[in-house]
């Protein structure tokens, strides 16, 4: 049996309690590679839902997961953490069963200190405000961490900031505000993306460079001046405070900053003239070469 | 100072500590006029929210929520529920403080079990499965009630069902499921409507006939099958069950049972021809000749 | 060259001449394939578009597709028309070259009145009121047909009527107060739809149900007290007229319908133990054991 | 009869005929109020639709609505062009009659050269690109002009360019593009917005900076390497001319600008050193005082 087919009304939160047992063997597996390999995190996502009204019980489900997600939350070792991501639809087209935040916080509370939250930027409703949902989480101590991408439309796994470059600025604005951005906060920065049309690696490159784009413009936010504005309902001020930090231009900073590291300035042309791109092109052909040869 | 302008930039969530205090202790005399009337809930909605990024900082009016409803809660009498709704958008633009069902779930946990969260069917990004969020919070035990009306766009306040019947009928579905139909549920069932272009009380009478329908047929879903369907993983035979009970007419049963009841077997008719209207309308030109001229 | 790889960034659309040459070419090829096969129709739909701003000029595109679409109508024999399908997102990420019905209809109005607009049920942004589209189209003599499917979110492509029966109801509304569903009305019906987690044979024959019984009920639809209800301004008793004929359970006479014509009551009943299924397995499971042995 | 109450049902998609003339009329002495006063536009925005499925014919109304519009057109002296606005929903919740530029420009077809489209910024459904309509207007001659604004939700009529600037300066890159931002251009550029939390001549002021910023980072695209890099299906490369220009900080050199015309070099801390604000408070004050008192 193919896992898709298995897999076709759900693992975790399957109506079939062997397809379960089987998903949260899979689930503990997972919980004993991570120890082996020093991960410090198991990242869950579901592919859980249902199409159509009534094709299962919603509170079913929810409880079916919970009992899941306390067996492998259980095994954690000492160290080794979970984080919970939500999605609001695809799979499920009529329900998933962790659609937003609300439920994967619901859940993480009930499991313990040790479940947090994973915000995808790509996997909201229109017109939700992801970085009050940062803020929120933060504020509870429950943000695991972020799978990054950007999106005009669904779950578009573009590059992070190609489709709205002030959303991830404010997001990361929350972060810094907060101070989740330094080592030790414990939130996990990811991305999480689909180059169908753009070549890969430039195009990670490019994610990196705009989430450090994004955090050095935060960085340059005038806190003082935000807090007094805010303190005297000045609201063209306040957000002046924020404006004025995003449209600064922060590349110049940036490259020297690269050059103090060693680094070259621009890390796309660095790329381009490393031959790295060559290399692993002639390398492959000659290891699929032999793979297929052999 | 009108309030309007007091509350310009928020009430309990006011940048003005002032501003706070003045709203804290409008809902504490909010209290005190439930108790003194026996209304059985206090049910807060806030129109505070921000419009532009950096207006206000989000956490620190999380905060001063935090401590304005803990304040209220503290002063609610023995059998007095409170009751958070929460609201996407409007009037805020950029943010609201209560948006979303997490948000409001996360107030009410911390402040206790007399504070449970509305469901405004109108408040909802756009793709929200409603009936999940009534599942779920039935689930917690958190479902406090409801405001009833329905929306093809934004919160448009037409009467309940009138866009969705389909899923008026869902979320229906989903209370009868749990039993929270039932007199003693706790659930309270509300109409917030807005008639724009109809005559007011037909529409109300028309919204409650929608809900009884829904309800109608909610009770008719052969919950056995549904079940039975499910456990099988037979995904069109446990949606056929619903969509049944959905296509079945209602009318001809409800019209008997209200005569069962001593009532009309149509409410809209028994309106009309009980003259309300006409002398409702004779009553108040008469009373507000008088007013106006006392 | 793969298909996918050759038309990455487009078909017909392609920034690059060869490219769209070969696309148009097999363009052509389907108009003689129709035309040899006796297909009143060519039906297109292009997955071209772009996943970021300045991928590539928007202007230019809608000039190539103009084109391509000019020589493949030119080369339609008498008899057969063109349709064409827009799509809101999907391959296309930042644009869909024909992303609303509006860029479809101004591409058929230059081309001729052999080429008109199709409408797939799913490919429209959250909020859209499709009926109108289906009215406008009507009343400008170019709607040219139905990709008929259901969604809760994106293009979910579920089974019609699954999500929202009674939108099915107002679109199909529309067709018959047009007289667009008698036959010679030049609208196509179609089903496009994905069967993920049900069986596809049984859901197309509910899908082909939900159709007729949408349509069994605009028929049920008193288009004179519609009218008169209107006329009036009475918003209540307009809006009832459509309900009551929404509410009307027709599956009693459409059963008895079928009996007239001969044929079981129930579709799916009939499907089910006319050992269809079992038959088609058996000699499938045959086929596929002589193709794999061979 | 308040203008409310007679245009409950529309004003010339209204279903009475006298309503319909009376509306007509109306726009007839605008007509004649744009001639007086030297006007080059009539620009249209009916707040005409409906609430509920049946309360009105559709197809009616785009009639009514075609007749109106014919008579006005024909009323326009030489030299003033009609501009006919779109908006999705909001005052109708069930249609619009003018939903979207797909209908606007059906109407501004069959009225002749002198019927443009104009665009609100803040009227599309979510997820709709806004930059994709202006280019395909812009394509066909028929962009009439804009009322910026912009939102995160619906019609938040928040300051242009403070929830998307990226967008703002798409939108300005398809203007400059074309070549619509030069004087005889004949494209329109207006402000619609509503400030209820800002102070509003700052609030205005800021959206024209915000308008000046955009279109002086469109002007910075480097248009030569963006078409070599979109022929070439580079699209990284293309993609980054945009980001390019838009990551660009044009403040310093806007600056420049306003002190060669003369002016200050911030707008914001001119208008406030101006003492314009303080002069026009105590003038009013006066003046209403005077105003109320004769």
């Amino acid at each position: 049996v193919f896992q898709e087919d298995e897999y076709r009304l759900g693992s975790v939160c399957n109506p079939d309690p062997q397809v379960r047992r089987r998903a949260t063997e899979h689930l503990l597996e997972c919980v004993e590679i991570a120890a082996a390999t020093g991960s410090p995190t198991v990242s869950l996502w579901f592919a859980d839902g249902t199409n159509y009204p009534g094709q299962d019980d919603i509170t079913a489900r929810q409880q079916r997961l919970a009992e899941a997600l306390s067996e492998v939350y259980a095994a954690l070792p000492e160290g080794i953490g979970m984080l919970l991501e939500y999605k609001l639809f695809e799979p499920g087209f009529y329900t998933m069963d962790v659609p937003d935040w609300g439920t994967s916080l619901v859940h993480c509370l009930a499991l313990g200190d040790k479940a947090n939250v994973l915000v995808d930027t790509g996997h909201h409703a229109p017109g939700t405000n992801i970085e009050f949902i940062v803020a929120s989480l933060l504020r509870l101590g429950r943000l695991g961490g972020f799978h990054f991408n950007s999106r005009f439309y669904a779950d578009d796994d573009l590059l992070v900031g190609a489709a709205d470059p002030y959303q991830l600025f404010r997001i990361m604005n929350e972060i810094v505000a907060a101070g989740a951005h330094l080592p030790g906060s414990g939130v996990a920065f990811m991305l999480d993306q689909c180059h169908n049309v753009e070549e890969k690696v430039p195009a990670e490159l490019r994610s990196v460079m705009n989430v450090q784009e994004a955090t050095a413009k935060a960085l340059l936010v005038d806190r003082e001046a935000l807090r007094s504005a805010q303190a005297e309902g000045d609201v063209m001020a306040a957000n002046a405070v924020l404006v004025d930090a995003f449209s600064s231009d922060v590349r110049p900073l940036l490259a020297e900053l690269r050059q103090e590291m060693g680094l070259g300035p621009d890390p796309l042309s660095a790329y381009a003239s490393s031959g790295y791109a060559e290399r692993a092109r002639a390398e492959r052909a000659g290891g699929a070469g032999q793979g297929w040869g052999g």
